[in-house]
Protein backbone atom coordinates (compact mmCIF):
# COMPACT_ATOMS: atom_id res chain seq x y z
CA UNK A 1 0.00 0.00 0.00
CA UNK A 2 2.74 2.10 1.04
CA UNK A 3 4.79 4.20 -1.52
CA UNK A 4 8.48 3.03 -1.94
CA UNK A 5 8.62 1.50 1.37
CA UNK A 6 11.28 -0.85 1.93
CA UNK A 7 15.07 -0.57 1.94
CA UNK A 8 15.00 -0.92 -1.94
CA UNK A 9 12.87 2.77 -2.29
CA UNK A 10 13.74 3.79 -5.62
CA UNK A 11 16.20 1.25 -6.76
CA UNK A 12 15.54 -1.60 -9.04
CA UNK A 13 13.00 -3.42 -6.75
CA UNK A 14 9.91 -2.41 -4.94
CA UNK A 15 8.04 -3.85 -2.48
CA UNK A 16 4.91 -4.96 -3.13
CA UNK A 17 2.72 -6.28 -0.13
CA UNK A 18 5.30 -9.29 0.45
CA UNK A 19 6.61 -9.12 -2.61
CA UNK A 20 9.68 -8.12 -4.10
CA UNK A 21 9.49 -7.03 -8.12
CA UNK A 22 11.97 -6.98 -10.54
CA UNK A 23 12.63 -3.89 -12.55
CA UNK A 24 11.58 -6.03 -15.89
CA UNK A 25 8.64 -7.50 -14.10
CA UNK A 26 7.63 -3.67 -13.02
CA UNK A 27 7.97 -2.71 -16.32
CA UNK A 28 5.46 -5.78 -17.82
CA UNK A 29 3.24 -4.87 -14.93
CA UNK A 30 3.18 -1.58 -15.98
CA UNK A 31 2.87 -2.20 -19.97
CA UNK A 32 0.05 -4.52 -19.12
CA UNK A 33 -1.56 -2.30 -16.82
CA UNK A 34 -1.24 0.42 -19.77
CA UNK A 35 -2.96 -1.78 -22.13
CA UNK A 36 -6.08 -2.45 -19.93
CA UNK A 37 -6.87 1.21 -18.87
CA UNK A 38 -5.92 1.98 -23.03
CA UNK A 39 -8.70 -0.57 -23.80
CA UNK A 40 -11.24 0.95 -21.34
CA UNK A 41 -10.25 4.48 -21.57
CA UNK A 42 -8.72 5.32 -25.16
CA UNK A 43 -6.06 7.20 -25.98
CA UNK A 44 -7.56 10.44 -26.29
CA UNK A 45 -9.60 10.49 -22.44
CA UNK A 46 -6.10 8.39 -20.70
CA UNK A 47 -4.87 9.65 -17.47
CA UNK A 48 -1.71 8.59 -15.88
CA UNK A 49 -3.96 7.61 -12.99
CA UNK A 50 -5.79 5.87 -15.35
CA UNK A 51 -3.00 2.97 -15.54
CA UNK A 52 -2.39 3.17 -12.11
CA UNK A 53 -5.67 1.93 -11.33
CA UNK A 54 -5.07 -0.83 -13.24
CA UNK A 55 -2.70 -2.35 -11.14
CA UNK A 56 -1.10 -3.14 -7.90
CA UNK A 57 1.47 -0.87 -7.69
CA UNK A 58 1.65 2.20 -6.53
CA UNK A 59 0.72 4.89 -8.94
CA UNK A 60 4.38 6.34 -8.15
CA UNK A 61 6.21 4.01 -10.08
CA UNK A 62 5.09 5.10 -12.92
CA UNK A 63 6.13 8.41 -12.52
CA UNK A 64 9.61 6.86 -11.24
CA UNK A 65 9.93 5.34 -14.61
CA UNK A 66 8.23 7.17 -17.19
CA UNK A 67 8.54 11.09 -18.11
CA UNK A 68 5.10 11.45 -18.89
CA UNK A 69 2.30 10.24 -20.81
CA UNK A 70 4.17 10.35 -24.64
CA UNK A 71 7.07 8.36 -23.38
CA UNK A 72 5.31 6.40 -21.37
CA UNK A 73 2.97 5.58 -24.68
CA UNK A 74 6.50 5.57 -26.84
CA UNK A 75 7.86 2.71 -24.08
CA UNK A 76 4.35 1.14 -24.39
CA UNK A 77 4.71 0.79 -28.43
CA UNK A 78 7.82 -0.81 -28.42
CA UNK A 79 6.64 -3.50 -25.75
CA UNK A 80 3.72 -4.11 -27.86
CA UNK A 81 5.89 -4.57 -30.72
CA UNK A 82 8.34 -6.98 -29.30
CA UNK A 83 5.32 -9.06 -27.70
CA UNK A 84 4.23 -9.72 -31.37
CA UNK A 85 7.47 -10.07 -33.30
CA UNK A 86 8.52 -12.76 -30.65
CA UNK A 87 5.44 -14.43 -30.34
CA UNK A 88 5.63 -15.33 -34.38
CA UNK A 89 6.72 -19.32 -34.26
CA UNK A 90 7.85 -20.65 -37.21
CA UNK A 91 9.40 -23.86 -38.05
CA UNK A 92 13.25 -23.26 -39.11
CA UNK A 93 12.77 -26.15 -40.97
CA UNK A 94 9.64 -25.04 -42.31
CA UNK A 95 9.43 -24.93 -46.40
CA UNK A 96 8.50 -21.51 -47.73
CA UNK A 97 4.74 -21.75 -48.34
CA UNK A 98 4.17 -23.20 -44.87
CA UNK A 99 6.49 -20.41 -43.15
CA UNK A 100 4.68 -17.47 -45.56
CA UNK A 101 1.23 -18.89 -44.54
CA UNK A 102 2.23 -19.54 -40.92
CA UNK A 103 3.30 -15.74 -41.02
CA UNK A 104 0.29 -14.36 -42.48
CA UNK A 105 -1.92 -16.28 -40.07
CA UNK A 106 0.19 -15.28 -36.89
CA UNK A 107 -0.33 -11.62 -37.94
CA UNK A 108 -3.91 -11.68 -38.97
CA UNK A 109 -5.44 -13.81 -35.92
CA UNK A 110 -2.73 -13.02 -33.30
CA UNK A 111 -0.62 -15.20 -30.93
CA UNK A 112 -2.77 -16.89 -27.70
CA UNK A 113 -2.87 -14.70 -24.25
CA UNK A 114 -3.85 -15.68 -21.44
CA UNK A 115 -6.07 -12.99 -20.64
CA UNK A 116 -6.91 -9.85 -22.39
CA UNK A 117 -6.82 -11.29 -25.55
CA UNK A 118 -5.48 -10.61 -29.53
CA UNK A 119 -8.10 -8.62 -30.56
CA UNK A 120 -8.46 -6.47 -26.98
CA UNK A 121 -4.53 -6.04 -27.62
CA UNK A 122 -5.02 -5.35 -31.93
CA UNK A 123 -8.32 -2.38 -30.33
CA UNK A 124 -5.14 -0.83 -28.97
CA UNK A 125 -2.63 -1.11 -31.32
CA UNK A 126 -4.32 0.29 -33.99
CA UNK A 127 -5.63 3.25 -32.40
CA UNK A 128 -2.05 4.73 -31.54
CA UNK A 129 -1.49 3.60 -35.20
CA UNK A 130 -4.15 6.34 -36.45
CA UNK A 131 -2.70 9.16 -33.76
CA UNK A 132 1.19 8.36 -35.37
CA UNK A 133 0.38 11.13 -37.44
CA UNK A 134 0.95 13.42 -34.49
CA UNK A 135 3.52 12.03 -32.54
CA UNK A 136 7.07 11.39 -34.33
CA UNK A 137 8.25 9.82 -31.78
CA UNK A 138 5.40 7.15 -32.15
CA UNK A 139 5.41 6.85 -35.81
CA UNK A 140 8.98 5.95 -36.00
CA UNK A 141 8.55 3.02 -33.78
CA UNK A 142 5.65 1.89 -35.58
CA UNK A 143 7.44 3.04 -38.91
CA UNK A 144 9.81 0.36 -37.56
CA UNK A 145 7.61 -2.32 -36.94
CA UNK A 146 5.80 -2.19 -39.90
CA UNK A 147 8.66 -2.60 -42.01
CA UNK A 148 10.11 -5.62 -39.24
CA UNK A 149 6.76 -7.64 -40.26
CA UNK A 150 6.75 -6.50 -44.28
CA UNK A 151 10.51 -7.66 -44.20
CA UNK A 152 10.10 -10.79 -42.48
CA UNK A 153 7.53 -11.81 -45.54
CA UNK A 154 10.09 -10.44 -48.04
CA UNK A 155 12.51 -12.66 -46.44
CA UNK A 156 10.03 -16.05 -47.42
CA UNK A 157 9.15 -14.87 -50.87
CA UNK A 158 13.15 -14.38 -51.12
CA UNK A 159 13.85 -17.63 -50.37
CA UNK A 160 11.00 -19.40 -52.17
CA UNK A 161 12.17 -17.88 -55.13
CA UNK A 162 16.15 -18.89 -54.39
CA UNK A 163 14.72 -22.66 -54.18
CA UNK A 164 12.18 -22.12 -57.20
CA UNK A 165 9.26 -22.61 -55.36
CA UNK A 166 7.66 -19.43 -55.90
CA UNK A 167 7.63 -17.53 -59.50
CA UNK A 168 10.10 -13.67 -59.77
CA UNK A 169 8.15 -11.33 -58.34
CA UNK A 170 9.04 -7.85 -56.77
CA UNK A 171 9.76 -9.23 -53.47
CA UNK A 172 9.13 -5.57 -51.69
CA UNK A 173 6.43 -5.27 -53.28
CA UNK A 174 4.99 -8.16 -52.59
CA UNK A 175 6.03 -8.56 -49.21
CA UNK A 176 4.72 -4.42 -48.62
CA UNK A 177 1.32 -5.88 -50.43
CA UNK A 178 0.43 -8.87 -47.81
CA UNK A 179 1.56 -6.76 -44.87
CA UNK A 180 -0.54 -3.94 -45.77
CA UNK A 181 -3.88 -6.37 -46.29
CA UNK A 182 -3.17 -7.80 -42.69
CA UNK A 183 -3.27 -4.25 -41.35
CA UNK A 184 -6.11 -3.31 -43.02
CA UNK A 185 -8.46 -6.62 -42.50
CA UNK A 186 -7.19 -6.48 -38.69
CA UNK A 187 -8.77 -2.51 -38.97
CA UNK A 188 -11.66 -3.36 -40.32
CA UNK A 189 -12.81 -5.85 -38.10
CA UNK A 190 -11.53 -2.92 -35.51
CA UNK A 191 -12.91 0.21 -36.59
CA UNK A 192 -16.23 -1.08 -38.86
CA UNK A 193 -16.96 -4.05 -36.26
CA UNK A 194 -16.63 -6.43 -39.37
CA UNK A 195 -16.02 -9.77 -37.36
CA UNK A 196 -15.23 -11.56 -40.36
CA UNK A 197 -12.67 -9.29 -42.56
CA UNK A 198 -9.21 -11.24 -41.40
CA UNK A 199 -10.88 -14.56 -42.35
CA UNK A 200 -11.73 -12.76 -45.46
CA UNK A 201 -8.49 -10.97 -45.62
CA UNK A 202 -7.06 -14.62 -45.25
CA UNK A 203 -8.94 -16.05 -48.73
CA UNK A 204 -8.81 -13.09 -50.52
CA UNK A 205 -4.80 -13.44 -50.08
CA UNK A 206 -4.68 -16.92 -50.79
CA UNK A 207 -6.84 -16.68 -54.01
CA UNK A 208 -5.65 -13.12 -55.67
CA UNK A 209 -2.13 -12.36 -54.24
CA UNK A 210 -0.21 -15.67 -53.08
CA UNK A 211 -1.57 -17.06 -56.48
CA UNK A 212 0.50 -14.87 -58.59
CA UNK A 213 3.86 -16.88 -56.52
CA UNK A 214 2.91 -20.01 -58.11
CA UNK A 215 5.40 -21.66 -60.44
CA UNK A 216 3.71 -22.32 -64.13
CA UNK A 217 0.85 -20.55 -63.98
CA UNK A 218 -1.17 -23.07 -61.46
CA UNK A 219 -3.96 -25.79 -62.31
CA UNK A 220 -6.31 -25.09 -65.12
CA UNK B 1 -20.19 40.90 -35.94
CA UNK B 2 -23.83 40.37 -34.73
CA UNK B 3 -25.30 36.86 -34.24
CA UNK B 4 -28.73 36.48 -35.81
CA UNK B 5 -29.37 40.16 -37.03
CA UNK B 6 -31.65 40.97 -40.01
CA UNK B 7 -35.15 39.83 -40.91
CA UNK B 8 -34.46 35.96 -41.37
CA UNK B 9 -32.79 35.75 -38.28
CA UNK B 10 -33.29 31.56 -37.19
CA UNK B 11 -34.67 30.91 -40.55
CA UNK B 12 -33.36 28.87 -43.52
CA UNK B 13 -31.11 32.21 -44.21
CA UNK B 14 -28.23 34.03 -41.88
CA UNK B 15 -27.37 37.31 -42.77
CA UNK B 16 -23.16 37.94 -42.78
CA UNK B 17 -21.98 41.00 -43.22
CA UNK B 18 -23.80 42.16 -46.43
CA UNK B 19 -24.21 38.75 -47.93
CA UNK B 20 -27.36 36.42 -47.17
CA UNK B 21 -26.32 32.50 -47.26
CA UNK B 22 -28.92 30.02 -47.73
CA UNK B 23 -28.94 26.91 -45.66
CA UNK B 24 -27.34 24.96 -48.39
CA UNK B 25 -24.03 26.99 -48.02
CA UNK B 26 -24.58 27.38 -44.23
CA UNK B 27 -23.83 23.72 -44.11
CA UNK B 28 -20.89 23.53 -46.65
CA UNK B 29 -19.64 26.89 -44.93
CA UNK B 30 -19.71 24.82 -41.47
CA UNK B 31 -18.63 21.49 -42.89
CA UNK B 32 -15.78 23.28 -45.04
CA UNK B 33 -14.71 25.33 -41.12
CA UNK B 34 -15.27 21.68 -39.32
CA UNK B 35 -12.39 20.21 -42.39
CA UNK B 36 -9.81 23.09 -41.38
CA UNK B 37 -10.45 22.69 -37.52
CA UNK B 38 -9.88 18.81 -37.54
CA UNK B 39 -6.96 19.30 -39.23
CA UNK B 40 -5.06 21.55 -37.19
CA UNK B 41 -6.61 20.30 -33.41
CA UNK B 42 -7.59 16.88 -34.44
CA UNK B 43 -10.00 15.03 -33.40
CA UNK B 44 -8.93 14.74 -29.83
CA UNK B 45 -8.57 18.05 -28.89
CA UNK B 46 -11.55 19.63 -31.10
CA UNK B 47 -13.99 21.89 -29.85
CA UNK B 48 -16.81 23.67 -31.18
CA UNK B 49 -15.62 27.20 -30.56
CA UNK B 50 -12.37 25.76 -32.97
CA UNK B 51 -14.72 25.82 -35.84
CA UNK B 52 -16.20 29.06 -35.26
CA UNK B 53 -12.63 30.44 -35.28
CA UNK B 54 -12.32 28.74 -38.65
CA UNK B 55 -15.71 30.55 -40.62
CA UNK B 56 -16.84 33.75 -41.07
CA UNK B 57 -20.14 32.90 -39.98
CA UNK B 58 -21.74 34.11 -36.65
CA UNK B 59 -20.56 30.63 -34.28
CA UNK B 60 -24.35 30.36 -32.95
CA UNK B 61 -24.98 29.36 -36.18
CA UNK B 62 -23.05 25.66 -35.39
CA UNK B 63 -25.37 25.24 -32.47
CA UNK B 64 -28.81 26.20 -34.08
CA UNK B 65 -27.78 23.41 -36.50
CA UNK B 66 -26.00 21.02 -34.41
CA UNK B 67 -27.06 19.13 -31.18
CA UNK B 68 -23.58 18.68 -29.98
CA UNK B 69 -20.16 17.78 -31.13
CA UNK B 70 -20.84 14.31 -32.09
CA UNK B 71 -24.19 15.37 -33.92
CA UNK B 72 -22.27 17.77 -35.95
CA UNK B 73 -19.32 15.26 -36.72
CA UNK B 74 -21.70 12.66 -37.83
CA UNK B 75 -23.18 15.03 -40.19
CA UNK B 76 -19.83 16.03 -40.95
CA UNK B 77 -18.98 12.10 -42.40
CA UNK B 78 -22.23 12.36 -44.54
CA UNK B 79 -20.76 15.37 -45.90
CA UNK B 80 -17.26 14.07 -46.87
CA UNK B 81 -18.95 10.83 -47.90
CA UNK B 82 -21.08 12.55 -50.71
CA UNK B 83 -17.70 14.96 -51.48
CA UNK B 84 -16.16 11.75 -52.46
CA UNK B 85 -18.84 9.32 -53.71
CA UNK B 86 -20.02 12.35 -56.24
CA UNK B 87 -16.14 13.25 -57.04
CA UNK B 88 -15.91 10.20 -59.17
CA UNK B 89 -15.83 11.14 -62.99
CA UNK B 90 -16.17 7.53 -65.60
CA UNK B 91 -17.28 8.03 -68.52
CA UNK B 92 -20.50 6.21 -69.10
CA UNK B 93 -19.11 4.11 -72.41
CA UNK B 94 -15.85 3.35 -70.59
CA UNK B 95 -14.75 -0.49 -71.26
CA UNK B 96 -14.12 -2.08 -67.46
CA UNK B 97 -10.51 -1.76 -67.49
CA UNK B 98 -10.28 2.06 -68.29
CA UNK B 99 -14.10 2.30 -65.37
CA UNK B 100 -11.80 0.04 -62.91
CA UNK B 101 -8.51 2.33 -63.20
CA UNK B 102 -10.21 5.36 -62.90
CA UNK B 103 -12.13 4.24 -60.01
CA UNK B 104 -8.97 2.82 -58.59
CA UNK B 105 -7.29 6.20 -59.24
CA UNK B 106 -9.45 8.79 -57.83
CA UNK B 107 -9.88 6.51 -54.60
CA UNK B 108 -6.09 6.34 -53.77
CA UNK B 109 -5.24 10.13 -54.84
CA UNK B 110 -8.25 12.27 -55.12
CA UNK B 111 -10.21 14.70 -57.06
CA UNK B 112 -9.03 17.87 -57.45
CA UNK B 113 -10.08 20.67 -54.67
CA UNK B 114 -9.42 24.47 -55.53
CA UNK B 115 -8.02 24.72 -51.87
CA UNK B 116 -7.32 22.23 -48.65
CA UNK B 117 -6.72 19.37 -50.71
CA UNK B 118 -7.23 15.45 -51.08
CA UNK B 119 -4.31 14.73 -48.48
CA UNK B 120 -5.64 16.90 -45.70
CA UNK B 121 -8.85 15.63 -46.26
CA UNK B 122 -7.93 12.38 -46.04
CA UNK B 123 -6.31 12.98 -42.96
CA UNK B 124 -8.87 14.04 -41.06
CA UNK B 125 -11.15 11.32 -42.59
CA UNK B 126 -8.71 8.46 -41.88
CA UNK B 127 -8.33 9.75 -37.94
CA UNK B 128 -12.32 10.08 -37.56
CA UNK B 129 -12.16 6.58 -39.42
CA UNK B 130 -10.12 5.58 -36.62
CA UNK B 131 -12.70 6.55 -34.24
CA UNK B 132 -15.49 4.84 -34.92
CA UNK B 133 -15.05 1.84 -33.30
CA UNK B 134 -16.05 4.47 -30.09
CA UNK B 135 -19.12 5.62 -31.77
CA UNK B 136 -21.54 3.71 -33.16
CA UNK B 137 -23.43 6.53 -35.13
CA UNK B 138 -20.32 7.46 -36.62
CA UNK B 139 -19.34 3.74 -37.74
CA UNK B 140 -22.51 3.49 -39.14
CA UNK B 141 -22.03 5.84 -41.93
CA UNK B 142 -18.33 5.43 -42.62
CA UNK B 143 -19.41 1.26 -43.28
CA UNK B 144 -21.80 2.83 -46.01
CA UNK B 145 -19.48 4.62 -47.62
CA UNK B 146 -16.78 1.97 -47.08
CA UNK B 147 -19.30 -0.08 -48.39
CA UNK B 148 -20.56 2.05 -51.46
CA UNK B 149 -16.99 2.15 -52.56
CA UNK B 150 -17.01 -1.84 -52.11
CA UNK B 151 -20.11 -2.21 -54.49
CA UNK B 152 -18.74 0.08 -57.66
CA UNK B 153 -15.64 -1.63 -57.69
CA UNK B 154 -18.34 -5.05 -57.44
CA UNK B 155 -19.95 -3.83 -60.04
CA UNK B 156 -17.39 -2.79 -62.56
CA UNK B 157 -15.84 -6.21 -61.84
CA UNK B 158 -19.28 -8.29 -62.57
CA UNK B 159 -19.71 -5.81 -65.99
CA UNK B 160 -16.22 -7.26 -66.76
CA UNK B 161 -17.17 -10.70 -66.62
CA UNK B 162 -20.40 -10.73 -68.21
CA UNK B 163 -18.40 -9.02 -71.13
CA UNK B 164 -16.25 -11.51 -71.00
CA UNK B 165 -13.30 -8.85 -70.86
CA UNK B 166 -12.40 -10.25 -66.97
CA UNK B 167 -11.50 -14.13 -65.86
CA UNK B 168 -14.39 -15.60 -63.80
CA UNK B 169 -13.78 -14.21 -60.48
CA UNK B 170 -15.24 -13.89 -56.54
CA UNK B 171 -16.64 -10.20 -57.44
CA UNK B 172 -17.36 -9.56 -54.24
CA UNK B 173 -13.99 -10.94 -52.62
CA UNK B 174 -11.66 -9.42 -55.23
CA UNK B 175 -13.67 -5.82 -54.26
CA UNK B 176 -13.44 -5.71 -51.23
CA UNK B 177 -9.96 -6.55 -51.36
CA UNK B 178 -9.33 -3.72 -53.85
CA UNK B 179 -10.89 -1.03 -51.73
CA UNK B 180 -9.12 -2.63 -48.50
CA UNK B 181 -5.79 -1.96 -50.37
CA UNK B 182 -6.45 1.78 -51.75
CA UNK B 183 -7.63 2.45 -48.05
CA UNK B 184 -4.24 0.90 -46.53
CA UNK B 185 -2.35 2.73 -48.92
CA UNK B 186 -3.63 6.05 -47.95
CA UNK B 187 -3.53 5.08 -44.46
CA UNK B 188 0.02 4.42 -44.56
CA UNK B 189 1.03 7.91 -46.23
CA UNK B 190 -0.68 9.57 -43.76
CA UNK B 191 0.12 7.73 -40.15
CA UNK B 192 3.75 6.63 -41.06
CA UNK B 193 4.45 9.15 -43.41
CA UNK B 194 5.27 7.12 -46.88
CA UNK B 195 4.47 9.72 -49.50
CA UNK B 196 5.18 6.81 -52.22
CA UNK B 197 2.47 4.57 -50.72
CA UNK B 198 -0.34 5.38 -52.99
CA UNK B 199 1.72 5.10 -56.11
CA UNK B 200 3.30 1.78 -54.69
CA UNK B 201 -0.24 0.28 -54.08
CA UNK B 202 -1.32 1.90 -57.46
CA UNK B 203 1.24 -0.73 -58.77
CA UNK B 204 1.14 -3.58 -56.57
CA UNK B 205 -2.86 -3.56 -56.99
CA UNK B 206 -1.80 -3.91 -61.16
CA UNK B 207 0.91 -6.57 -60.78
CA UNK B 208 -0.89 -8.84 -58.24
CA UNK B 209 -4.25 -8.15 -57.82
CA UNK B 210 -5.45 -7.20 -60.87
CA UNK B 211 -3.39 -9.88 -62.92
CA UNK B 212 -5.88 -12.27 -61.06
CA UNK B 213 -8.57 -10.57 -63.94
CA UNK B 214 -6.59 -11.18 -66.96
CA UNK B 215 -8.49 -13.85 -69.02
CA UNK B 216 -6.41 -16.45 -70.55
CA UNK B 217 -3.18 -16.21 -67.72
CA UNK B 218 -1.93 -13.36 -69.90
CA UNK B 219 1.24 -12.99 -71.55
CA UNK B 220 3.96 -15.11 -71.40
Amino acid sequence: MSEFSGDDAGGGEVDVADEKVSAKDTREVIMEATFRALAKRGYTDLRMRDIGDEMELTRQVIHYHFDGKNDLLASFLRYVAEQYEGSVEVDESADPWTELQARIDQCLFGPEFDEFGHWERMKVYHELFAHAQNDDRHREILDEHYDQIKQSIVDVVEDGMEEGVFREVDAELVGQLITDVIHVGRERRISLGHDDAPKETRRAIDEYILDSLVVDGGPE
